[in-house]
């Protein structure tokens, strides 16, 4: 099918079939992790990236480690999941998709009415393709829901990833681009590289290139540019954390984004699930930004780019003001200035 | 001498003495070309880069081509050097500032009383250092005129690198930190990475850093963050062409920068010689905006990090309307709005 995402994780012929995100862009290489260990690795290597991705990783690799269980009870199986929980959720261990697909997967063992282990195995597997499941419908739903907002666009800029390679397919961000583009309405894209770990150059150009969407790939400090032009008609961009009042937190650059949209009169619209919304904080000066290493800034790959002894600033996201955001688009429907109203009544 | 920038670019005991700034930032690498052919394949190599330094190193060339002339008269003696004029504007041929020099220094010998070869010789290398003094008086005077807009600030923000690897010595945009770091007001400076080339992570830092001023270095994507922080109280730039109604040409990236600033409040300041300015031209919409090499987005060096197949954009410089700069700074005294105005009156 034309304009059809490509799916990162999937459930096949007994097996999980995966992309290695780290060859990509140059090679696709599908990979089959056979045993928990193997998951592990795959995961803790960001084989596969993107919070619902490697929850839905997460929960097979908690199929992988007990389909072969000789547990002779239910107490000892359990035993078993928990053990495997623990180790899976050691890949990453600040990802907190994976702790929520990790727990809700053992919940649904523990309400389980069956004490058979076959029938747990079963549960498990069940489980862990709801959630890719779940995940798949709302992405499809973000795309559907935000797919009128771009309809009458020519050009839409993105940054960083918010892609199918993200998600169980679809992405967030980028749903609404495939769901129109499958309907016959094809836009055409502009990705920022994304620096400093390329995720716009590596991973969306990738997936927007690899569905027959026309993407065009810009350095991050070209937006303005590309906005000056008349280039583009709207931005989409995805989220990381949401706060009560509508701010936005997400990959480092999509602030500056957002007020050179303002500036050049273009809408700026975020896509993200409502559980990115994190309504116990009433704004994004609560958010805690992480800093990551520094040779990120200083080297490319593992050559220096920059010299020694020099001082790096190196925020892995920033924050845009709700001020700056011309709509939230969920799987719920679209949230729209009062946020600190809509949002608690959507949410 | 503490916060001394380097001098990239000298004329020492006999001999032309340049930092390979394509060794840079890894290590300092001091060439001594000997031969017109060596001047020429650092110049069109990029050993030696940025506007005036090309127009010096190509006049310097100039003598390297004639000092061991074995001309019998002025007329040969001058045909020697329209040849070797010739062969070193092949190097970088659409560089204005080496077709500049090399007339200037031509003319010097054409309007010259002498008819004898040995003084004519003599003409040319003191032609080429004129050429190379002027720069760097002209640079410390914009400096000193600089100083007073950036002597309240605690840090700046630059994009680029338009700093003493790029003139004489003291470079444009940087001098008025090198002016105030000489008499004890050391600012901090963030300095835009600046991709794809990576100026400012390969020079900026290294020559701020190599003369003692502190520099943090950050992705393009990072500058709204680092405003929004309230971490800078001005931004510096060059340029490379500035028109009759104050709007300025210069590297990919400064529009956007410009307008990040007039958004947090921070002044915008463009530090550059009355050379810069295109009175010809009545605003930025009529300069012709160079598009470069794809390669240089979708690949790190030689390596690619971008899939095959997609479109690539990549202008060389964008346009900052004059209505975002709050000042521009040149040798001549500060110009402020109304543009139109005061720069027909100074320059």
């Amino acid at each position: 099918m034309p304009y059809e995402p490509i799916t990162p994780i999937a459930w096949r012929d007994g097996q999980v079939e995966m992309i290695d995100q780290t060859r990509l862009p140059g090679e696709l290489v599908i990979i089959r992790p056979r045993t928990v260990e193997e998951m592990w690795d795959a995961i803790k290597k960001l084989k596969v990236r993107g919070a619902p991705a490697i929850g839905i990783a997460a929960a097979l690799g908690l199929y992988l480690a007990i389909k072969d269980s000789r547990a002779g009870d239910r107490a000892e199986f359990e035993a078993e999941l928990k053990q495997a929980a623990a180790y899976l959720a050691s890949s990453r261990p600040t990802a907190v998709n994976i702790f929520w697909a990790l727990k809700r997967v053992q919940q649904a063992v523990a309400a389980a009415t069956t004490d058979d282990v076959s029938a747990l195995k079963e549960l498990v597997l069940k489980e862990a393709l709801a959630i890719r499941d779940e995940d798949e419908a709302m992405c499809q739903a973000i795309g559907k829901n935000g797919a009128p907002l771009l309809q009458d666009a020519e050009a839409v800029l993105t940054h960083c990833n918010a892609g199918t390679l993200a998600t169980a397919r679809y992405g967030t961000a980028l749903a609404p681009i495939y769901y129109l583009a499958s309907r016959g309405k094809v836009l055409k894209v502009f990705a920022d590289e994304t620096r400093p770990l390329l995720q716009g150059a590596r991973l969306t150009a990738w997936e927007l290139h690899q569905a027959g969407i026309p993407v065009t790939l810009i350095t991050d400090n070209m937006a303005a540019a590309v906005m000056a032009r008349g280039w583009v008609q709207a931005v989409i961009v995805g989220a990381d954390r949401i706060t009560a009042n509508g701010d936005v937190a997400n990959k480092i650059g999509t602030y500056g984004v957002a007020i050179l949209a303002r500036e050049h009169g273009i809408p700026f619209y975020v896509a993200a699930p409502a559980s990115t919304f994190d309504l116990s904080l009433s704004s994004g000066d609560q958010i805690p930004i992480e800093e990551r290493d520094p040779a990120e800034v200083s080297h490319f790959g593992l050559r220096p780019t920059a010299p020694e002894g020099i001082n790096i600033f190196n925020p892995a996201f920033d924050v845009t003001p709700h001020r700056y955001v011309t709509a939230i688009i969920t799987e719920r429907g679209i949230i729209r200035p009062p946020y600190k109203q809509n949002i608690a009544r959507i949410i």
